[in-house]
């Protein structure tokens, strides 16, 4: 029986425990002992129970006091069996503290990015800190979502193999932007500020989508990627291509940002007419690169027949290339929405289950 | 500290070896203190130390005794410590041990198919006898040598994914020769036969090709992830299209169906033709389908943008379209090889010594 406490209750969030919901029967037992937002929290009663998670909402209403991050923490670590904190949030704040969390006891799963792809000192805290209390750490939906990314990565890498170069599209708003925009073969299309709307419109990209463009989610799954093949990666350094042009990075609101992109699309369209006249395609891409140094982020022009050029919808893809694999291991399929997010945070909870209670 | 005991040291078995040595002075600790082949085995002095892999050839040619699995599997099982038996033999008759390995206390990791595929009854008990000596059995290289892909299977559906078909391109060399004899936008290209000559030169086929061609071993992979997936699959039932022309088939040596593979090129260039005119490609796939039942292994066309379609070289393919994965998650890469078949022995013995040292 391994109890769990989970921080962040919104899409990701809900979706993880309606999944834990349906597998409340299956071993290894999984218990929700507690749960909480950013205003109110549950700590079950009586103490250390599961929380029913057929009706964790409505008693998160009425029955949640105010949200006190030290006190749920502290209620958590005490339990009498091993616990995981989940941090389902973005928040630095909360990723700043999984140190505390590993020195009380816990193990911690998290889709948060923060501790992973922020000051390099806080991470090393996290690893010692891990290692110090023999507590574990999973973050794989950090990058690609539920795919199998880092526990792929993680496996090479301890058995000896030799990492020359990760590529990949990791973000699913850009994979969608650039897979319209740039088609293999395809001669007409829409324009690039046209399909940017398309993908506003239908929540594909953050509210403001000039936080897609920009690259830094992309540079942070590079960061975390970078640091678990042992290199020194940080995103003060890493060259990052931000795309939205220059003239539209300090207008005020998204909206302004939306309604003047178009005086760009001739600009977009030229890099894509000199792709195509070389049977290329243009594909926004993160590289770690531990042999030529090359790590970053940018808009490159692909082949057809290279992998990333026939990349449907908003899917990630991402190529390990190793001494033992020295055509590329792949890995491709939805790298974002609560699904596949929660299902990577699932996994990660059993894998640690698995561990304890063996 | 888990103790390892290593059946079969051919290729795999000595690529894994020296993965392992490699490893010798990273946690978790692993001990090799027993090897065999078919003709010696090798137990430690002092008892259970462990073998100085820089030298086990010479060791097992000149210390090692004559070979007796029985003998052997009580040493290893007597161990002090927690032990993992790896089977690296494509032997029915070590498959058929597996149970006795779980009751005598053994883990147990291989890359051989034959217990996973072969007899319902015989993978009923390994499963059985697992969970009662709560016992792990890891086969991950039995598909798609290292790939991440019978790992990933299981976290799909343990944290309820609803696997709604699997497909993959199984086995390198039928990728070889398919992705050599038809592909997307190429006309001219090599005959059928000659290409089954150039894999078998290059020691991509079996001693006899037919023991490609017959579909068979794509058969067992996909018995062993359907029965995963929860269904009654059976080689004795499975559709399997064997593509060795008839008259071929009862012909006594490999060199007379080589000789004579040449007569039937025309028959070949007319499928891939046909497919050509729809633009599509010859691919020979394995389907795990749960839900329409046509689970089976065949030659089909696929259209040219299909991802089974750009494979290159002897390369694996494997899609699993579900519930959360309706576009499939996609994962490729080597599927053979000494290295990478090494590469999920060691991933797999890692896995279980991680939950034994929590």
């Amino acid at each position: 029986m391994v109890n769990v406490g989970i921080i962040g209750v919104g899409l990701v969030g809900s979706e993880l425990i309606s999944q834990l919901a349906a597998h409340a029967n299956s071993t290894p037992r999984i218990s929700v002992i507690a749960l909480t937002n950013s205003s109110k929290q549950l700590l079950s009663t009586p103490t250390y129970s599961p929380i029913d998670l057929s009706t964790w909402k409505q008693a998160l209403q009425t029955q949640g006091t105010t949200a006190n991050l030290s006190a749920f923490v502290d209620y958590v670590s005490n339990s009498p069996t091993p616990a995981i904190i989940v941090d389902n949030t973005a928040s630095q704040e909360i990723a700043s503290q999984y140190p505390l969390f590993l020195k009380k006891g816990l193990h911690v799963v998290t889709p948060n990015k923060k501790a992973f792809s922020g000051a390099e000192t806080l991470y090393k805290e996290i690893v010692e800190e891990a290692k110090k209390n023999k507590k574990l750490v999973f973050n794989e939906s950090t990058v690609g979502a539920g795919l199998p990314v880092i526990s792929t990565l993680k496996d090479l890498i301890r058995t000896g193999d030799k990492i020359n170069r990760i590529e990949g599209i990791f973000s699913g708003t850009l994979s969608y932007i650039f897979n319209e925009f740039s088609k293999p073969g395809d001669d007409k299309g829409k324009n690039f500020s046209e399909i940017v709307k398309i993908a506003k419109d239908n929540g594909y990209t953050e509210p403001d989508p000039r936080d897609d463009l920009n690259g830094l989610d992309v540079a942070r799954k590079v960061v975390i990627l970078g640091r678990i093949t042992g290199m020194n990666l940080s995103l003060d350094t890493l060259p990052v291509e931000n795309i939205v042009p220059e003239p539209l990075r300090n207008l005020a609101t998204s909206s302004e940002f939306l309604s003047r992109l178009s005086e760009f699309d001739s600009h977009f369209d030229n890099l894509k007419q000199t792709a195509k006249n070389n049977n290329q395609t243009l594909r926004y891409v993160g590289v770690i690169d531990p042999i030529g140094g090359e790590s970053g982020v940018k808009l490159v022009s692909l082949p057809s027949s290279h992998p990333f050029a026939s990349l449907k919808g908003s899917d990630n893809i991402i190529a390990f290339t190793t001494q033992r694999f020295p055509n590329p291991l792949i890995i491709q399929g939805a790298g974002a929405g609560a699904a596949v997010t929660a299902f990577g945070i699932f996994s990660d909870i059993l894998k640690i289950a698995d561990r304890l209670e063996s």
